[in-house]
């Protein structure tokens, strides 16, 4: 991007890597941006303000040119606990209805936000990944477990129904229907060997090994084409309910655009040269 | 609901508890309705009256409130056979083309009256679960199965195509859509630990077992928030060719509906004070 | 076909038997096309040649009276590599805009065509299996592995996007959402054990016997009520992204088309006869 450019899209640009979150840890390294849940002594449970700020969060990650890729994690043994039980659902029993609508629409808005951003997610799963935190888990791109992560869509236990973030939508797509109508209706635990064997986990690694997993995966990801990543991000969005015709439509063009970056040309040279490609995601 | 409102909404609330079924067994315990296919010696097949009573059913279940949820399950060793082929595919060969698609259009609604009740509907598979007894299995929203039983979807065998009730549209959502495609094309048979390792059966139990698991399944989502449940099956529904931002968007509406339920408050008052929550399904 | 018909129809009906196939193998033996990619010295790459011809068989496939399935294998021990480095890459980095996008649609149309004739089609996969060579397996209807088969949707490594011929729309729904992110996110190959655990492959053979089963496969398809295949093919794309209410009245209607074809009367005459039915296709 020259400087002309860069003027016309300053509001299209921002860097994150200076950025200090107030409700959970956040790093950036090597174009890897770290979300740490970390409330470890309640099992890093989210609150109306952890939401309201992961959500901006990954709203300016659209705008990011420092973060290339992210990683979600819980300190300590656990991943996420979800809504916390004092702090989120205490208040929300008594709300009126226009209020529970902010709230759930807020929450839809996190998910949302994962998905638009053009960073691929990495979540590492250790130990509890319950509730809003199974949703956060199922949001991402990619996914990590543990042998000994549970997961459990809980909503049901609090009298709600699974339909939460848009669970009943992404969930069934991950692991198939049957498994999740039965992870939605009784709320039960996952095992990592269930998870890895349904295709929600995509590894399953050691508990001391997760998150550096985790990052090194999100590493290779953020030295690649990030530009067509964000393609590729966008395109399994895009076409989720799109019939075969329309899909391959829209992956002629978004293809083709692909084809005019300078990294496609950077690969193909790095070929011809018996070298490595060096991406620089333009 | 009080006395007013439960006059308003007469026609939309009924029992079926001393329903007397012609064509299947039906009874109800505890909140659970059970169908029993019972012309075992036949290997339970259906026939124009079965499917017509059933396809009512299901209908009526919308309005009943003394079931909870359902279980199905064929007498003997069998689950089904599928559609008689001497009182269906006999008189079938001849109809002219407006009876042959008052045909179809009876044999799916059966599956769209599944697919709308409220109640979430465990088959419990033992046996062969062929052709129409295939896609009963495939339209509940769980199954239990056994390692004997066997899954076909038999319809090419007498010359018919394997979309037959939607199941083009479900089984690839279950199974996967090459998986899917071969039990279609080829009409073979699936094992039941086929079944399981593709998530077609969410357990296999022994076949002694597995009509008494699946009503203490079924009992344990009936003692849920069953309003709840019912929501969720709706939303599983609703949200299957939604794009991912409508689906977030239409589960902000009905879990904040959920959130202006009873049992939510239930449920927090029941963690408050440390005790199990008792759900009332309002 | 009477006369009358088949003249009406000309144009509607070609044989392939005795086509020519410039850029491929092309054989025809009891209805079975059978395609070799026949350039084993450099793992049987696509060309712009072999792309453009694939794409006008395959049309001309929908009106073909002498082939009743299609097996895709290659020569040698490896399926395909993709697009020729050569051939294609060099060429489209230096295209103009109008260009890339005559490119992109032209690799989709072999997809979307693939997708568009009625003939169920088998990929018989051994070795290598990249790029667009792993598009034309997910393209096919069912999927024959061997143990060292290595699948790898290598877009990005060439800094492309993953979305490529309608991989981001079809890859998830044979694998799963999260299995398909990652091997469109990072390029990496799938053994033939995770193809076969994941329902990529259908079976896994040895490699010596992979074609002559695919071949065994088609055969059998191709002995069937094709005229029905030909509709559930029609119908798994059809009812891709409909609601399960439209799938269940699209389905009733295309049904009904098939109970009234006279295979349908073949298969129940020779069930009253205790024979096996011999299917004609009409």
């Amino acid at each position: 991007m020259n400087d002309n450019t860069a003027a016309l899209f300053a509001g299209n640009r921002t860097t994150l890597g200076d950025y200090h979150a107030n409700h959970f840890g956040w790093s950036v390294t090597n174009g890897v941006g770290t979300i740490t849940l970390d409330r470890p002594e309640r099992k890093n449970p989210l609150t109306f303000e952890s939401y309201a700020e992961l959500r901006d969060l990954f709203r300016q990650l659209a705008y990011a040119t420092d973060v290339k890729s992210v990683v979600i994690h819980g300190a300590g043994d656990n991943f996420c606990s979800g809504g916390d039980v004092h702090d989120i659902i205490a208040p929300l029993v008594d709300l009126p209805m226009p209020e529970l609508l902010m709230f759930t629409r807020m929450t839809g808005d996190l998910v949302k936000a994962m998905r638009h951003c053009p960073q691929p997610i990495v979540s590492a799963v250790d130990g509890i990944c319950a509730g809003a935190g199974a949703i956060v888990a199922m949001a991402s791109d990619l996914r990590l477990g543990t042998a000994r992560s549970k997961l459990a869509f809980l909503f049901t236990r609090v009298g709600l129904a699974g339909c939460d973030m848009g669970a009943c939508a992404i969930l069934p797509r991950i692991i198939g229907q049957g498994r999740a109508a039965e992870l939605l209706f009784t709320g039960r635990s996952a095992s990592g060997d269930e998870g890895f064997a349904w295709g929600f986990y995509n590894r399953l690694c050691e508990p001391g090994d997760v998150v550096r997993e985790a990052q090194s995966l999100a590493f290779d990801l953020a030295s690649g084409p990030t530009f067509a990543h964000g393609i590729t991000k966008k395109m399994l969005h895009q076409e989720w309910s799109m019939s075969i015709d329309e899909a391959i439509e829209s992956e002629a063009q978004a293809q083709a655009i692909c084809m005019a970056t300078n990294d496609f040309g950077r690969a193909y040279r790095a070929f011809a040269a018996k070298t490595r490609p060096v991406f620089e995601g333009d």
